[in-house]
């Protein structure tokens, strides 16, 4: 296969075969760094900026640890002290950094779309670290990667996706690149976040959990977004957690071998049990290494392919 | 000709002969940052500081980007959390940084005259990256170098300074640049923003954009600085924008072949009009492009001197 | 002697032949941020965190300038952005990071403790870089570092700290390192700042600086914390800076060869006049140089360790 996309602006503009080459990539660089390796310089002398307009640690350090070990120059862009607050344009900001001679971009962005509006304006890579309510691509390629390095396969697999569905960037990276392998999606949770309209886009939707669970082999537990609370999407907290939270008790009625995953970080005691999050079958911190795996891929990939032009 | 400058602290000390030998310095590493190639490493196992004071986004990122290239170990100083605001002076928190053993200090300050005091303080090699309203003199010999790369020389040339001169340290480090080049310089805006008294400085003071104009080879636009219109230098944007303002219409009445230069980042439709700013005549992301090739060139001459020392 | 200690927490837990190795792989690296010269690659191709939940410029750069000379990769993790604010707790968090691939954890933390709680959390070396009031061992190994390289010796030597002693981390990793080594300590300030039942720990506490200065070989004047001047534990600044300030009258008292020591940022003019710190006797400057080649020291030893286990 002949690799052709600068890009990764989200998983749905990607074939099933380009998922599953990132994820053959990844599985080369996952020991490394599982084992802190020694990077491999395949971005040597290549000059990444991380442009981050929303705060994020994880996401941020995940992609600068991958940039870092692949050798590349890494400039981080703190945009809450940048001249966008002078007025001036993304598209005239994304130039700007372009014409002093840089390779890729990962950006991160409050609005849908933003990523692609940077790769139609410079000549660099862009890789979306995710934008508004829209995709985060690298995060559904991990979560997508943990499965299959987990068990052994995607095709024919039944994901649960549960809890603030319709705001989640994280929940149609997840849909778009699990249909494209050939798995089944449940969107669950209560009506006010899990929109019967999300039916369209191939997934199944649920508004209860528990009916669910029992055929589920992965459950991929959605943050709880606290911050967001006073648009009351449900009563309160305790009872979002009676009703879609893991809990010991609910893992009962799961398959002995469900995969527990979530995106984190995690609101211990309200999505997820501190004993569901800890057990034996979460896989939460084996996502944050696959993470760095998943990036470096990613990033490997989509300059090569400039490179390649 | 022997370097002997240790410190870049602005253009108004610098000799013609010296600020010619930055540009041909400049010129070797234009291509390297055009082509993203690997770094020289010139400044391999020296550390240079940067010590911001006020924030900056575009400065910033082009001074790391031309260490970087360098191969020199960087240090980003975030002044915004540090021991300024615990009482320290200035000049302890700097001979501080020098203790730590660095090389060079590239600084940002909002006091004129900040660069100066380090200089006198610490053993660095300092570079000023703008302070106050004296000086920000990479900046002015980014511009001297693109107008000599774009027209061939200086020496001769008529080069027009648009705007808010009376706050501008573009302005000033332009002007010393580009008179010890032998080139003309007028400074042309609203009698607020253009004092008579700058004449002494050697320019030509105008208030009369398109009477100059049409014998303008260089028009360097600068920003309106809209977070400043609380003190009303001019009626309005609209006003400014009237008589000050580059549009497709005043350019008709300026040479075919002048050149659109702007510091950014840009105002759209205020100081500039989009076509002229992404007009053929312009080459303000040239600019861009060519600042981090002339800090290159600034930073290697100035720890090479030190080193000789 | 075989290097045990995977983290350095405190200098509590440290033998004193520890912290006389940690000051003598010091000693060796000295020359090398002296002469700024290229980094020993002890840390090469080893990630290196530094996570501070306070603010800290001249500690932090410290860290950072020591990690970069040794080769390490650096992550600097702002914890104001993160999701520390999200409600995720510091174990999550640290298991986070630990998840993607690190070697040591260098953290500040506002609460006494964290460094520990982290320790028992991940597998990486973890290096306290201030904890609370509870210990910033690697300023103690500084501070007895610079008085073992002017004085020649520990043991024996009286060594007085002066000022907010109760508040003091400073206060407290110094009086373990130098009672260890065989030094004596004298902890000097008002009443309220000096609680008579620090003498348990084994200083000798003491209320009037002029009735011990005669016989102390160091004085090591802590910075007194004028943000914390609501909480009143002298009337004035005047009347502390009267009594417990260190000007050139006062210095008459001290014996001539005595050391002057203050760990920074300083108050010119509170606890220490202009004259004394820019003295002859002063080695305020020479702590902060010690400062970089002592946290290589531990970073290169701590990461060993763990190699080796």
């Amino acid at each position: 296969m002949n690799w052709t996309q600068e890009h990764l602006l989200g998983l749905e503009p990607y074939s099933a075969e380009e998922i599953t080459r990132v994820l053959d990539v990844a599985e080369e660089f996952r020991p490394i760094v599982e084992r802190n390796d020694l990077p491999r310089p395949a971005l040597q002398g290549k000059v990444v900026v991380n442009l981050f307009f929303e705060p994020s640690t994880r996401t941020r350090m995940s992609f600068e640890l991958a940039e870092r070990r692949l050798g590349a120059t890494v400039i981080n862009f703190d945009v809450g002290v940048s001249s966008a607050s002078k007025g001036e344009t993304l598209v005239d900001t994304a130039r700007n950094i372009a014409a002093m001679g840089i390779d890729a971009v990962v950006m991160r962005h409050g609005c849908s779309g933003a990523p692609q509006l940077l790769a139609k304006s410079i000549e660099a890579s862009v890789v979306n670290a995710g934008d508004g309510q829209h995709e985060h691509p690298t995060q559904g390629l991990l979560d997508i990667f943990t499965i299959r390095q987990k068990l052994g396969r995607v095709a024919g697999l039944k994901v649960a996706i549960v809890g603030d569905v319709a705001h989640s960037r994280v929940a149609r990276s997840n849909l778009y690149g699990l249909l494209k392998l050939g798995a089944e999606v449940w969107f669950v949770g209560p009506t006010t976040l899990v929109p019967k309209a999300f039916a369209k886009l191939g997934a199944h939707v649920c508004h209860d959990l528990d009916a669910v669970l029992p055929e589920m082999d992965v459950v991929n537990m959605l943050r709880v977004q606290t911050e967001r609370l006073e648009e009351q999407p449900f009563p309160s907290v305790r009872e979002y957690s009676r009703f879609f939270g893991l809990n010991s008790e609910r893992m009962k009625r799961a398959k002995p071998d469900v995969l527990v995953m979530h995106p984190g970080p995690i609101n211990r005691g309200v999505e997820i049990a501190p004993e569901v999050a800890d057990g034996s079958r979460s896989v939460i911190l084996e996502q944050v290494t696959n993470g760095v795996a998943v990036r470096m891929a990613v990033l490997e990939l989509v300059t090569q392919a400039k490179k390649n032009l």
